[in-house]
């Protein structure tokens, strides 16, 4: 099944290599193709793997640590003196952990905004998923570096290291407005032109940061960005809570991407996000989790519901952001905006990146409409095979590069010393 | 662990009869007991039961009919003219349905409304668990019977019939404040002074319907019903999305119990009900799913994340809906609502209704704070074993007491016709 066109019945995918060789009637394929592995699953429905356009992955270690607080106290109290301890071991469990839960709920790729973001992309390369990473940079020194250009310098090491990886994208990551300088900003942006690379950077996720830089530069954030010249069709920014019209029309102008993380900005009580509005202006937007300390989960089955829900709700409209639309958001539109060709599709040429859920189960029947039941229905538990560029990354519900029960026992020895 | 007390660790409850016997530390109650059974899960979390305070069971057979239309279209196209159809035995497939995806996402009590009532009575016999049902009231032939008074005689059958039945509680279920006449409604009003049953209705659930009430008799659908003595300790008010703050004191000072369906509210685009308020004026406001054909999902762990995280959207405030008391609407809030002696504990006397969570999933580790765990983050793949009044529903992810196999192929056959 795919967004865009009637679901095949009864049907099957051929995958050779890292790519999708055919697709179609289950007994045309079969008749046309020896296979090394056949994976059957009569009542299983094929979609394209899901992007998970906004993460922070090794929060998972922060999963509950802390919740339903303020901002401030949350950030201040909790999670601040936690990062301020991280190594990159503890960075490496918490992102491993983070991929073993995205690979079963159907992700197969995500965007990743972190520190210590070398060992992320050492999961990665590991693990088998498909990932935009990007260190962080901010004016003060994070856990990682001395300073936004020492993280800058970081990134410009990371792309020529993974550069001809085709499963690990480098990204530029200023980590927002209001925590990176005009220069930090700047200099990343020089870094673009270089390098081509994405920039991907946190945008009026609340209204404080909208009455900052007001105060600081007399225009809105997004407006500050542009002015900078860091908006354009490879600029991702995330959450876009507050925008004004103008903002809108200003992202739908510059082709910016901008990435829906709704249960976030619920969770932490930034607001509901206009997105029906962004989208009607033509803006591509995606959708994403955000990290699990503000979620708590990275699971997109979920965030693809609450995104078509909170949409209908928040305008009193039960046409808006239909499940089909959604559906292209965390697949086919996450495809385009990242540049890899049939990336979220399931049509020949395309990375194989395909993942089955399970319909067995009365919450999944009847059936009548595969797209319905995915964003409305699935959850987690329903995912049962999930490949990646051709590797199988889950079979039959058992996870084939992560060894769980290992992660599990080194995640409790690091967070018995680290908490 | 219960939402009200620190969770016990290493812990285990005896159930002796229906009811819990015991609960403490594992190796304290180990010692005093002899069992005849005993269910291990090292890795488990027990949680008390799970209430859905509303839904209609048989709607699972229009799940993902028609999705993301007008409220208008949705029912006058795709679901009345399927209604109008239905059978006894349509209904009964449906009800099973729906039990087997609560059990399965650790409900074990609910209450519904629905047509031909003691149908589902009989199925939630068969099947097991707790339920307060009504057959609905309407001005209007139903397709069960040809008025609202035949079906309030009925409603009063069916209160003889299982009077003695300690799992289920017959409740006078007249639809809306605009689906009923005034003299309809003083009818069912008269059938709980006789019985004393619960009166469950919707009310306040569109603006539409504040319109509508207002026109024909001058005040709002909570005045209106007041004005019938419809309002009391034993109403049960569902939805609630658009009380005025003179609504929300009325039901405040009689006592009314709310039952909140976010996911509903949203999907159907009716808005989002001021919960926040509700409880701050001392009303006690219960966590219901609503039917299949609006969710699209009768998960209870779903929408315990839904009405918390979008209780702190709408107001931004981060610190409204805690998971805790979410988890207290879920059940302890339940139990003194429903009038049943401990339902929603797991204190020594309570009912045995008792759920466990598996927790060595990634998406539940680390484990900081099981209440958070299960708020935020648990889903329907993770509930493993079901217990409802001391009698197994499910054992170690498998249903006791509901054959899926042939469940499924009699829901197959009977929409074959159907649809």
């Amino acid at each position: 099944m795919e967004p865009d066109a009637p679901p095949i019945m009864d049907g099957a995918i051929v995958v050779s290599g890292d790519r999708i060789e055919s697709v179609g009637p289950r007994e045309e394929i079969l008749g046309g193709y020896t296979a090394e592995k056949i994976i059957e699953r009569p009542t299983g429905l094929i979609i394209p793997g899901l992007v998970n356009a906004h993460t922070h992955v090794p929060m998972t270690l922060f999963r509950g640590l802390a919740d339903d607080l303020p901002l401030k106290t949350w950030l201040e109290e909790h999670i601040f003196p936690r990062e301020a301890k991280l190594t990159p071991e503890l960075v490496s469990i918490g992102a491993e952990l983070a991929c073993a839960e995205m690979i079963r709920s159907g992700t197969t790729s995500f965007i990743d905004m972190y520190l210590f973001e070398d060992t992320i992309c050492e999961v990665v390369n590991r693990v088998g998923m498909r990932a935009w990473l990007g260190e962080g940079l901010f004016d003060f020194p994070s856990p990682a570096f001395p300073s936004g250009f020492d993280a800058l310098k970081e990134t410009e090491r990371l792309i020529e290291k993974w550069g001809d990886n085709p499963f690990i994208t480098i990204t530029i990551d200023p980590h927002t407005p209001y925590t990176c300088s005009p220069e930090l900003l700047r200099a990343a942006r020089k870094l673009q032109e270089h390098t081509g690379a994405y920039v991907v950077i946190h945008l009026a996720e609340t209204l404080w940061e909208d009455m900052e830089i007001k105060k600081r530069y007399g225009c809105t954030p997004a407006k500050h960005l542009d002015n900078l010249g860091l908006l354009g069709e490879r600029t991702i920014a995330v959450h876009v809570v507050h925008p004004t019209e103008e903002d809108i029309s200003l992202l739908g102008e510059r082709g910016v991407r901008v990435v829906h993380c709704p249960e976030s900005n619920l969770k932490l009580a930034s607001g509901i996000s206009p997105v029906k509005d962004m989208i009607e202006k033509g803006i591509k937007v995606l959708i994403g989790t955000d990290g699990a300390a503000s979620n708590n989960n990275l699971n997109m089955l979920e965030e693809m519901s609450t995104a078509a829900k909170i949409a209908k709700g928040v305008v009193q409209d039960p046409t808006a952001l239909p499940a089909k639309l959604v559906m292209k958001m965390a697949t086919t539109l996450s495809g385009e905006s990242l540049g890899v060709d049939g990336l979220g599709t399931l049509k020949p040429g395309a990375p194989a990146d395909v993942v089955i859920i399970e319909l067995d189960s009365p919450h999944l029947r009847p059936c009548y409409n595969p797209v319905s039941q995915v964003v409305y229905c699935a959850g987690q538990g329903d995912v049962s095979d999930v490949i990646c560029g051709g590797r199988i990354l889950m079979e039959e519900f058992a996870l084939k590069t992560i060894d769980e029960k290992e992660l599990f026992s080194r995640l409790k020895r690091a967070l018995d010393e680290f908490i």
